[in-house]
């Protein structure tokens, strides 16, 4: 007979996302004439760098001439490809990697989900508190719901996660938790939701613990392209010894505005080996390659030529000016937000701004309070876990005048 | 400490294709003046049809204009493909499907390696033998080695498997085999490697089965475009009660040459309900939609539009003329083999073709003889598994000349 994997049943039914659609939809209905903005999800708005759109119509015409038509490519993605990501997103900032460690992908939600398909069982897991859902989720779906650590990250902290496997570093109120020194530590930075960045002390600071406990990093560096001071890591392998402890996932879904066209790489270094249970040395990078070969048939050949124009010099210089739109609605809303008397975290280095409510409000409360008075779409951070709750997140890939509509209105209100 | 998943171990580590790609490659160094041709791996070789790329240009131009600008899609796929599917894949045939039941994904492989993540872990899995590798290969990562039914597929049971949980109908070499009826059963027709197919009443047996053992059938469809008789049925679904136990995959990839653009497309109807231990009625319909929301973030929207471009009267006129000259090879490839005296299965409604090795080589033997005296690549069977001994698969996706050319040369050898 068959059987469902009834982890699922342990996931909550109402994805933060969903959650947010259905309010949003309720008000529209109830307020069909309201101008609604929003600041929710984060989706980009500009349309693509022309350089990249060139590459996509010649790769069109190849696949439309039967001498340059190409089939299958490599499940690990074009060389082509990984030769530009080798020499500009590493070599660049001091980082050998060889295109053998490059796994390009349809989008690091795929990897950053899939990737304890190589992994144990019964791993301990550690995610910052608030985390992206995906993480949490894909981990409950394998069975871990209750072998999650969860660090908080708070303004008290300065939003940098203590090192786990200390009993009082972790929230009193749950006693439940799980404690104990993680097998598998998820770390994203510039960080989604809270859009705040660890310096290079405190990154290697982590190295060096999954270092000496034998713990594997994954670390999620989807956000790199928006950092503006020089001093904040991009790649976690500009730390030492990250190569033997570290997986890292890049995207071009918001460097380069591809969360239409799919595509983005996973690294997973040589170096990065682990003990099995008869005491043999395996490849990391081996059995990712024998993931991906059985269950991904690689990127779209159009995304992938659509990913290399991105480092081509026009196309560098397109995807900076789209950044550099960001990154100013990001300063824009960071002091208007200020202006109006809030607490705002992160939007300096990252393209999310994280901001406490006002009079102790919920999470949920603020939210609906910006919906119903501003007509303005938030993220509530209760959504991304409790260490969110009394936080909203508000993006900064929307458009300029919606940006400074926005704080318009929420002057109004406060 | 981190550990690894150690079913991966299990795995064959010689990967049939590379192993194939390593013997070519040696003689090619040997043999550097020689024009191989290749019958193997299943590729296609005509370009995209003109209606797909000039919707792929379209698309590359929304994309590149802030108005009609797409950023994240739907998880699930765009209506606008959907409907089309549900319209000409199905209605036409008269098998009524709602939009919902339709998940769009990167290709076919990625399903069906990634489904059984919504299923529980202690499966009896039945598969063909021989069989298309990926559905061995993961179920053996998700620990289910032990635990895989192989249903033999041979000339004398005209490659149409034998109803399982019989012991006399299982190889009897290998006492080791596991019994019973199955939970989860793969079927592939038509069928790759054999290019056999069923007929109306042998599917329908299949499907009788499964809802009596309340079995869940995985149907891979992927070559359903190569049918030529129309009493063939193309869809599980024109099968009686299909609904309440089997999943479908359809894919883009051979039927209008998308393997390099990656676009299929998993069917779970409504109907489709297992009991949980809590003798509560799930649907796997909400569970593979919580599994793609969480891994996956749709197919990219060129490869979307590039799809919807199939189903345009145009369109459908080109992918029909591409799937007529690969089934004329087919015809050619067929009607030249049986002239040199040997005994051929498949090539009728599917691209592939079954080739009895003659005087008893095995597969590996008849490969290399080919390659080393005609210069021919070919697919030796035992690579799909033990039944596969004593067999080559041809590929009828290549050139009209390389057919032709490469019968000239077995005529010569044999």
């Amino acid at each position: 007979m068959i059987e469902i994997n009834e982890h699922f049943l342990a996931l909550q039914n109402n994805y933060l996302f969903s959650e947010i659609a259905k309010r949003v939809k309720a008000y529209k209905t109830e307020q069909p004439d309201k101008k609604l903005i929003s600041l929710g999800i984060g989706d980009v708005s500009l349309p693509l760098p022309q350089a990249v759109c060139r590459a996509m119509h010649a790769a069109v015409d190849d696949l439309s001439r039967k001498e340059s038509f190409r089939g299958y490519g490599p499940e690990q993605g074009y060389d082509f490809l990984k030769e530009q990501i080798v020499e500009h997103d590493f070599a660049s900032r001091g980082v050998t990697l060889d295109k053998s460690e490059i796994f390009i992908n349809d989008g690091a939600k795929s990897d950053t989900g899939n990737i304890t398909d190589i992994l144990g069982r019964d791993l301990l897991v550690a995610v910052g508190d608030p985390v992206y859902p995906v993480y949490v989720d894909s981990n409950i779906m394998a069975g871990r719901k209750d072998s999650i650590i969860y660090l908080p990250c708070t303004a008290e902290n300065n939003f940098v996660p203590a090192l786990p496997g200390y009993r009082s570093e972790l929230p009193e109120s749950d006693p439940a938790l799980p404690q104990g020194s993680p097998d598998l530590i998820y770390l994203c930075y510039p960080n989604n939701p809270t859009g705040t960045t660890l310096s290079k002390e405190e990154l290697q600071v982590w190295v060096d613990y999954a270092r000496r406990n034998h713990s594997l990093i994954l670390f999620d560096a989807a956000y790199e392209a928006f950092i503006q001071h020089e001093e904040i890591p991009h790649s976690i392998y500009e730390m030492q010894g990250a190569k033997e402890v570290a997986i890292e996932f890049r995207s071009f879904s918001k460097t380069a505005g591809f969360t239409g066209l799919r595509c983005g790489y996973t690294v997973v270094p040589e170096e990065l080996v682990v003990k099995t249970s008869g005491a043999k040395v395996q490849s990391l990078n081996q059995l990712w390659n024998r993931r991906q070969s059985t269950k991904f048939n690689g990127a779209s050949y159009v995304s992938q030529r659509a990913a290399e124009a991105v480092y081509s010099p026009e196309g560098r210089q397109q995807v900076q000016d789209n950044i550099a739109y960001y990154m100013a609605n990001a300063r824009i809303l960071r002091q208007g937000l200020l202006a109006c008397g809030l607490k705002v975290y992160g939007g300096e280095d990252a393209p999310y701004l994280w901001v406490k409510t006002p009079d102790n409000f919920l999470s949920w409360e603020f939210f609906e309070l910006l919906l119903q008075k501003a007509a303005l779409v938030s993220t509530p951070g209760v959504g991304f876990g409790s260490c969110g709750e009394g936080y909203i997140r508000f993006s900064a890939f929307g458009e300029r005048e919606s940006c400074l509509e926005a704080l318009g209105r929420i002057h109004q209100i406060l």
